[in-house]
C-alpha cells in the first residue's frame, strides 16, 4: 500500500458523549486498519483529554481539539453532551475549522446538531437519533431530515442513534477502501446481530 | 423499585481488551439503568485502573479487581489480552474468587477462555469468537462449544465475538428485568442494524 495515501480518522469525544456512539465507529475503523486498510484513527477530546462519557465511562483522548493533527475524516458522536456544546461558541469555532480542513464530515446521533451549528448541514439531507428530531430541526432549519439508518450527501455522512454509527462506518469503509475490506471488517466484528427482540418493539 | 434488590454489574477491562466487546454490554446495562432498571454498572481493571485497549483506546476503570465491590453479574470481554491472562495464575485466582461470589458469570468473545480457566465452563455449553474456537478448546476441554450468537447454561452466559455481547446483554436484561425493559433499551440504542452488507460475506 502507498503510505502517502493513508487516511486519518479523528473521533471527537467530550463530556457526556454517548459511549457506543463513538466506540462502535472506533471499532469499525480500527478493525479495518488491522486487516490492512491504510488508515489511522485517533480520539480528539474537548475541552481536554480526560473525558467522562454520558453513562460514566472514563476515557482519555489521544489529543485535545486545539492540538489535534489534521484528519481526513472527522466523526462527531452524540449524547447528552451535544446539547451544551451546540450553544458553545468557542467549541463551534474550533470544530468548524477542524471540519473544514477534512475531506469527510460525519456524525452519529445528536452529533448532527454540531455539524449543523458548524454550517455543514445547510441545504443537505441528514439524519439523527429518532428521539432528537426536534433538537436537530432547531439547529438545522435548512436541512432535509430523513428517518434513515444513515444518510450520505456529498462529503457529509450522518447516522441515526447510537448503534447506527456502526452501520455508517462500515459503509464509509466500503466506500473508501472497497467492499471486500468492509465485509471482512464486519465479519471480524461478528456484526450479524440476533437481538432477542424484533423491530416491532 | 426496591433499592435492596438493585443488581450490580461489573465489567472487567484489562490491557488488550477489545473495545466493542465491553462497551457494547456497558451501553446495554447503563441504558437499562437510565430507563429505570434497578442496576448499577461499573468497570473493574486488571491489574490497575489505567487500561489501553486492543485497538488503542485509553480507559480508566472505576476500581481495580483487588478492590472491586461485590458484583451480582460479572462480564468478561475478549480481545488479544485474554491470551496472556489465560496463563496468568495470579489473575486466575483473583477472578475465580470474584466470579464465585457473583450470581451470573458472563463473557464475550475470547473472555470465555478466562471463564474456563476459572472453572466455570466445566461440563457446560458455551460459545466464543468464531475465529477462536481452538483457543477456547485448549482451555475448556470439557465444554460443549456451540456456534451460536449467545449461550445460556445455568448461571453462565457466553457470547460470540465483539458485537455479540450486545445481543447477550439484551437477553440478560430481559431475563432479569423483563422483556419490556429490554425492548425499550434496544429501542433507545436504535439497535436494529442495517449494515451495508449481508451475512453471505
Amino acid at each position: 500500500m502507498n503510505e502517502s495515501k493513508r487516511l486519518s480518522v479523528a473521533i471527537l469525544i467530550f463530556p457526556g458523549v454517548e459511549e457506543l456512539d463513538f466506540v462502535g465507529p472506533w471499532e469499525v475503523f480500527t478493525m479495518a486498519r488491522q486487516i490492512g486498510a491504510p488508515l489511522d484513527a485517533f480520539t480528539v477530546g474537548w475541552p481536554a483529554t480526560e473525558i467522562t462519557c454520558a453513562k460514566g465511562l472514563k476515557v482519555t483522548a489521544d489529543h485535545t481539539l486545539s492540538q489535534a493533527p489534521h484528519a481526513d475524516i472527522v466523526l462527531i458522536p452524540g449524547g447528552k453532551g451535544t446539547r451544551p456544546l451546540a450553544e458553545n461558541d468557542e467549541f463551534n469555532a474550533a470544530i468548524r475549522t477542524y471540519l473544514a480542513a477534512a475531506t469527510w464530515q460525519t456524525s452519529v446521533c445528536t452529533g448532527a446538531a454540531l455539524l449543523a451549528r458548524a454550517g455543514f448541514l445547510e441545504g443537505r439531507r441528514a439524519t439523527t437519533n429518532r428521539h432528537a428530531l426536534d433538537f436537530l430541526r432547531t439547529h438545522a432549519p435548512h436541512t432535509y431530515i430523513l428517518d434513515e439508518r444513515y444518510v450520505h450527501d456529498g462529503s457529509v455522512v450522518t447516522s441515526a442513534g447510537v448503534s447506527a454509527g456502526i452501520d455508517m462506518s462500515l459503509w464509509l469503509v466500503g466506500h473508501l477502501f472497497g467492499e471486500d475490506t468492509a465485509r471482512t471488517t464486519q465479519t471480524y466484528m461478528e456484526y450479524f446481530p440476533e437481538p432477542p427482540y424484533g423491530k416491532d418493539s
